[in-house]
């Protein structure tokens, strides 16, 4: 079991490291047996789909643990070569797999993914190892990136938010979390000692990047809309008027899809005696800040404004096959983070040094093929049918909030887990919401529908349970509770 | 050009937002040309590869900008569905840039990644958003998801570095710097006011994670071969023991290929004093976390021994499309990090929200049809062709060091730029390294040995010119400057 056998004797030789290696020293052997032993006590069967045995332990220390039946990873025999045996059973897991993705996607609705897109014509990429390290803009030795793919996808954002060329920096991030971590962090980088707003609704990320980084944070009352509150946010800077604002403003709350109002929020930071050189204010714009630019009264974002950094998800409204971002911010802002790192011969400012390549141009392929008329048209669509949806559950008796530049209906949380979990609804508390993306049909909408009026009507039918009442989380006029109704 | 109008007059029905909405209002409306004006001077031709022409500027700015051509996103004309042209242009621009990369690919020797792989048998699942949110164990609502394979992977992993399935917490991330990122995080989570201390030949990812986190960080010195220098490093401990030491050791330096002595690293915060929970350990074991386990007399990396956490990269040893990583860490330290996050049905603990959940499935993949064993027989070839080449450089009068437990081969930098790029070589001041992993054949390093000579018989042939002395970077012993020779 104890395979370190020979280091104590190796330390004098690490210590002076340059001296001839001893002559016995085969660098090339390898161990006997590579097979680690098991360190745990029960058995396991190849090939057999296992619950994991510790759930319950986990359960305890970790929070809810559903059902996780994990896929083994198990040692080859030595004639699976062979036999093909090996070859067969992956093929069988991943058929069954195929299967059960094909089922979850088909009854999704909670989750603002659009999953609908065709990237067959990027298989033939599948086979490289593409990396895009380090800065967008400098090319690294590493030959097989996609920066060209990369930087045209950015220039396009860039136009869409109405920054000059030269005037930004950017690249694609693994997920919003990422542009969020960068943004916040180029904030801080700004303003070491600036005090980080964001509005109680706000997603986790932008709380984790002030734990993180180690700054302090204010959150900042909203309406029941899900906005911030501009009240509040005055209040709040006003009484900290020596150390400057670092500000997260959201294009689109997680939950109820609230935008919070770009130019107030400036308005407000004038108003309270800040100058533009003692804010800072990064744009989360997740799913909405690529909508938002194609609907009619929206506050528009834009870096004529003095904003300083813009995120958005690629996987959301683009549609994806694995999680990414964009994060677009002001070239002069980057410098503070940038750090020379000769052996990447690339500046390192983004957050992770290696960078997915195929995500650029995933979204390269979809920006080309849809242009800014394809996204507008969508983006028509997804609120038209939010709206349908916000309606035709009014009209069946459910209290339901619909946002005004927004396709995220939240509605009273249904009764029943199981119904939650087959039409994967994100909940909290009391509601619960569908965000409506490109892939969601009126069908599948109706589909959805039909089946929640059936099962309300049995949860309510012996009486002992009540439409819950979401007038504290979405205000009375949208609540249709006992009371409200 | 603006097309914020009304955002005045929504002010007021912001604040007070649960009012109906005024009459007029359309939220379905969208602005009539989508397309943004081009918010620059050049204009630029379709479907033509054009240079950033603001290359000068970025520059400046941003430092070596090497030719960075962009592929621009065009918007679609509006007949482009029917005439196809589209299709073909896209189609056209895919294929040319699948050439590139197989050239690319086929003459590449610098980077840590083995581009050795088949996963055509996983490419039925890029259809879908796989979206692995959150905690691996703990199910969150969204259904497409890959835990069962991501888990099964963790576990391979916990049982190489002999940690029980009930005590270890873990993630598969984007890269090896998100896995050192957690790494130092969750050490200060445990230690707030810990002291960082990583050798200076660490990678940049622990320096960066220092500033994010605003910690104090002490750079060790090394030793030639790129080792931790433990005297130096018990002499900066030993100067700050109030405080709890959080460390990093490498196993495997990104230029040198490296391996801290871990037990030595143990040996000395023992000696100076330091109880085992006064300091926690991360183990960066990028590239050789992997390769280690498999070779005689390596100092083991493992969790029987007083270490917090270990992260490794995905894509590097084993080989994928996109980087990956993993990070196993103790289920105790992990709580702290921890925070519910009801919205998503998970808790988060990991850096990224969002996380690809395909690379679970190609390690998983690469893990069941290897097997320890298989890796093992990779790893003993690399060693091998390793060792080939270090001699050979060698015989041909090129200094050249190959540490005993590493496969990249560090020599003499070569004198033309050119030459380095086509080879994708990593270089830092006088030296340059190739890693050989999996796919580096024989084959392949005579021909890279050949033009090396015949390139190198060029560059020195009128004197002006001298083999550079690498003796200040590798050691005299390992130089073959006109000086050490």
């Amino acid at each position: 079991m104890d395979r370190s056998v020979g280091i104590v004797a190796d330390e004098s030789s690490i210590m002076k490291a340059v001296e001839p290696l001893p002559e016995d020293f085969d660098p090339t052997a390898v161990i006997k047996d590579p097979v680690p032993p098991v360190v745990e006590n029960n058995g396991s069967v190849r090939g057999v789909t296992k619950m994991r045995e510790d759930k319950s332990k986990r359960e305890i220390v970790l929070g809810r643990n559903v059902h996780t039946s994990c896929l083994e990873v198990t040692e080859p025999d030595a004639d699976d070569e062979m036999t093909g045996d090996r070859d067969a059973y992956m093929a069988s897991v991943l058929a069954r797999y195929r299967k059960s993705l094909m089922e979850r996607t088909k009854h999704h609705l909670g989750y603002p993914y659009n999953l609908d897109f065709d990237y067959g014509a990027l298989a033939q990429l599948q086979h490289f190892s593409i990396n895009n390290l380090g800065d967008p803009f400098i090319e690294s030795n590493y030959g097989v990136h996609s920066r060209q793919f990369e930087v045209g996808v950015l220039d396009w954002f860039a136009r869409l938010w109405e920054i000059e060329k030269n005037e930004y920096w950017g690249y694609i991030t693994n997920c919003g979390t990422e542009g969020n971590l960068h943004g916040i962090l180029v904030g801080r980088e700004v303003f070491p000692d600036g005090i980080l707003y964001t509005s109680r609704e706000t997603h986790y990320s932008i709380f984790k990047a002030a734990r993180m980084y180690r700054m302090e944070c204010m959150k900042v009352d909203t309406h029941c809309t899900g906005e911030i509150d501009c009240d509040d946010f005055k209040a709040k800077i006003s009484r900290n008027k020596d150390k400057p604002a670092i500000v997260n403003v959201n294009i689109g709350t997680t939950v109820k899809g609230a935008v919070d109002d770009l130019d107030l929020v400036i308005k407000t930071l004038e108003e309270a005696g800040f100058s533009h050189n003692r804010f800072y204010i990064h744009c989360d714009g997740a799913l909405f800040g690529l909508m938002m630019p194609f609907v009619k009264r929206a506050p528009k974002v834009s870096f004529k404004k003095p904003i300083g950094s813009v995120s958005v998800s690629g996987h959301k409204f683009v549609g994806c096959p694995m999680p990414c971002g964009v994060q677009i911010t002001r070239l002069e802002h980057v410098n503070v983070l940038s750090r020379n790192v000769e052996y990447l011969a690339s500046r390192d400012a983004t957050i992770m040094g290696s960078r997915n390549g195929h995500a650029p141009i995933f979204l390269w392929y979809t920006l080309n093929r849809k242009g800014y008329r394809g996204f507008q048209k969508e983006v028509q669509k997804c609120l038209r049918n939010a709206h349908y949806l916000k309606d035709r559950l009014r009209d069946s008796g459910i209290g339901a909030m619909l946002n005004e530049l927004s396709s995220t209906v939240v509605f009273e949380r249904p009764h029943d887990e199981e119904f939650t979990r087959r039409w994967q609804l994100a909940c909290q508390g009391n509601i619960a919401h569908v965000v409506v993306m490109p892939n969601i049909t009126i069908e599948k909408l109706d589909k959805f529908l039909e089946e929640l009026v059936v099962k309300r009507a049995k949860w309510f039918e012996d009486g002992n349970c009540q439409p819950r009442c979401i007038a504290s989380d979405v205000g009375e006029s949208s609540c249709l509770c006992a009371l409200h109704k």
